[in-house]
């Protein structure tokens, strides 16, 4: 038996015209991948009625076609008019659910102080549905929705991501989508995470532990500048796995920093709470970049206290302490301010633990001494420090980006050292 | 005579199976867009041949064809050979780009001490072309190509985008590309940009004014919390778009804030840079993704000094000089700690002009009285101030997400009326 077939349809002119990248496909995609069924493409169209209707068309074709966008109020919103089209079914009002997103549009005609009839039209339009379709919830005013097809299903999701991964689960539990997950072969997915290790030192570790074939199919990944791998085992090839695995922390484990899914700023905060110690964090040229990642995990609050972001260097001298002739003598962007950026941290934050970050993120303010991309980190933990020293490549933003990931690596390195020095 | 069409096709199994973004389809989707070529689709397909083929099939029936990836030495690239078969071409090798690929592969041979004779057969792969292919150059040892078609032209790019980059502006001077951009018709672009209005409000004031049509189309999108509309005029359509740009101006004017491309924290940052005015932030439960925007400004150090994120109320206090009982009376998340945390930023940063955030990001610490994504901003400056209060949806995220925007438009807002007042 194969696996079930998948096809993912994204719209959105914005998208087709290059203006936003879209996340949802990529996104969808995984998860086909996840649930053992094979992403077969990705088609990208505007709001063009038959560019979205032959593109919709060839995905009703999959075993599991999965729709992101144009579900709008709008004209040239017309998804679930050409998904009716596609799957030949009539397009009727649901009563009901036309009630739902009344009351939902006449809050909002409230609150922007217009009359109710501006948004009647809108949503009788978003209240219409192919027969026989299965709502999974309103995002905004619009319904998502699951529709069997002759070959299996069709799920309608909104656009902006976070609606669309807040329905995702509801499609999941219906029926006809049940009915294709139910002839998917559900691979066992093992994941390996790696820091510090390059794309193909990984992928030479993996193919010379076995590599692909015998039931395994792998993906080596660099992501947010990690190194991601994948394992994704049938029935036969889960011993193959195992071997995979074993073989990749042989040769690579002293990158190897988790083998699950949270993210690095949940390990650090993970690591702090086990041991009640709290966080803070001193940053200059990541501007807060390292503390919003800590506080995108909900429950942070109870590890981190806050950050200073220490962008002049006047407010490095008065909120962190950072003694004046260091930065005359060492310059801002030094071993010796970083230091001093993560002791004043702790001690003016009051916290157990600091990391900070100084550098030169560009495109200006470097020098043939200290070029751009040059970032000094340290992070001070009550039983010991670490500091590094980094030079790295790439624009403003990727220079931003590697060293917040890096700061959170340094100190998930510094709390795993000194437990191991504690054990 | 309508626009020439265009379509992208993106391969890559790890771009299909969500493991990575691809760029590549929004880098060329927007070239299109720039020619004046019509972007209708960006196919993402894995390297499985039969999806590839019928793929390229699609994409040879639009004017303009970009392929990108799958040009590798190895059997699973078979982008060359598929397109051949789409174009109904003959595949020859090119003996003089033979040479050139050996002479590139001896010397990797060479570097990896291995005989030449393993790379001979992907030699000779990469250097079978359709007959009558174009080479724009080689990229690591694979050509990029030009083919002339029934339509137009198909153009086949390397996948890594630095090499796609290097040779798309060869392939834009070749004679079958030419002959395609003979026919189009750039487009005169205006962009508008909304914040404070739904995107069916500025929709309907697009409507309202006069709409699409008439040598102008139009993308309406809510990006980042703010509603984008950019319009696309032909030659006949320049009138129009001028009077859909004033009828927008008239029906939505109050939520206008640019109509240029530059974002929120720019504009901030050039408010402040004209007026030699500082800028600060004080943040709760935006965790530094306020400061962290400001911050991705090139040149941004000249006016924002720095940021403390006061995530506990001891931080609040102590860094900020919040008073303990205006926390005590008013709670952490209040209009009260919100005003006295943007004056305590303006204090101990020494800045001219401060906002701050304190809010409920959730999912966890709501209550009645005070539920996830109720939140506070306060803005100040050296001639007045602005207080906000918001009440939220979505994830811990999006309302992270929608805090940080919305307390960038509020200095905005802010600075926007004291300039005012001052002339």
């Amino acid at each position: 038996m194969s696996r079930p077939r998948g096809f993912v349809v994204v719209t959105g002119s914005e998208l087709v015209r290059g203006d936003r990248t879209d996340l949802n496909g990529p996104f969808l995609a995984g998860e086909l991948l996840r649930l053992g069924v094979e992403p077969s493409r990705i088609a990208i169209v505007g709001d063009d009625p038959a560019e979205l209707e032959s593109a919709l068309s060839e995905g009703l074709e999959a075993d599991l076609c999965l729709v992101s966008g144009g579900l709008g109020p709008t004209h040239d919103d017309r998804t679930v008019e050409l998904v009716a089209r596609a799957a030949d079914r009539e397009l009727v009002v649901d009563e009901p659910l036309e009630g739902e997103i009344e009351a939902i549009s006449r809050a909002i005609a409230e609150r922007l102080r217009r009359p109710y009839a501006d948004f009647a039209v809108g949503v009788r339009k978003q209240a219409t549905l192919p027969q026989g379709a299965l709502v999974l919830g309103i995002a905004g005013t619009a319904p998502g929705l699951v529709l069997e097809t002759e070959r299996g299903a069709v799920v309608v999701l909104p656009g902006p991501p976070p609606e669309l991964k807040r329905l995702w689960p509801r499609a999941l539990e219906t029926a006809p989508v049940q009915a294709v997950l139910s002839r998917a072969r559900v691979p066992e997915r093992r994941v390996l995470r790696f820091y510090g290790a390059s794309e193909s030192e990984i992928a030479r570790a993996l193919a010379e532990s076995g590599g692909e074939g015998d039931g395994v199919s792998a993906t080596v990944c660099a992501r947010d500048f990690e190194i991601h791998v994948d394992l994704f085992a049938d029935e036969e090839g889960r011993e193959q796995a195992e071997k995979l695995a074993a073989g990749l922390r042989e040769r690579a484990g002293r990158h190897l920093f988790a083998e699950d899914e949270r993210p690095v700023e949940e390990l650090v905060l993970e690591q702090c709470r086990q041991r009640g110690l709290t966080l803070a964090t001193a940053e200059s040229s990541t501007g807060g970049l390292v503390a919003a990642r800590l506080t995108s995990v909900p429950g942070s609050s109870d590890v981190f206290l806050g950050a200073v972001v220490a962008y002049a260097n006047e407010v490095k001298v008065a909120e962190l302490g950072v003694p004046g002739e260091v930065i005359v003598r060492h310059g801002a962007v030094s071993a010796e301010t970083a230091a001093a950026m993560a002791a004043g941290a702790r001690e003016r934050l009051g916290a157990d633990v600091a990391v900070s970050v100084t550098g030169i993120a560009g495109p200006g303010g470097g020098s043939p001494e200290k070029p751009v991309g040059l970032v000094y980190l340290h992070a001070e933990a009550p039983n010991g420090d670490l500091a590094r020293r980094l030079t790295l490549s790439g624009d403003r933003d990727a220079v931003r980006g590697r060293a917040t990931v890096a700061a959170l690596h340094l100190v998930r390195t510094l709390l795993a050292r000194s437990r191991d020095e504690a054990a």
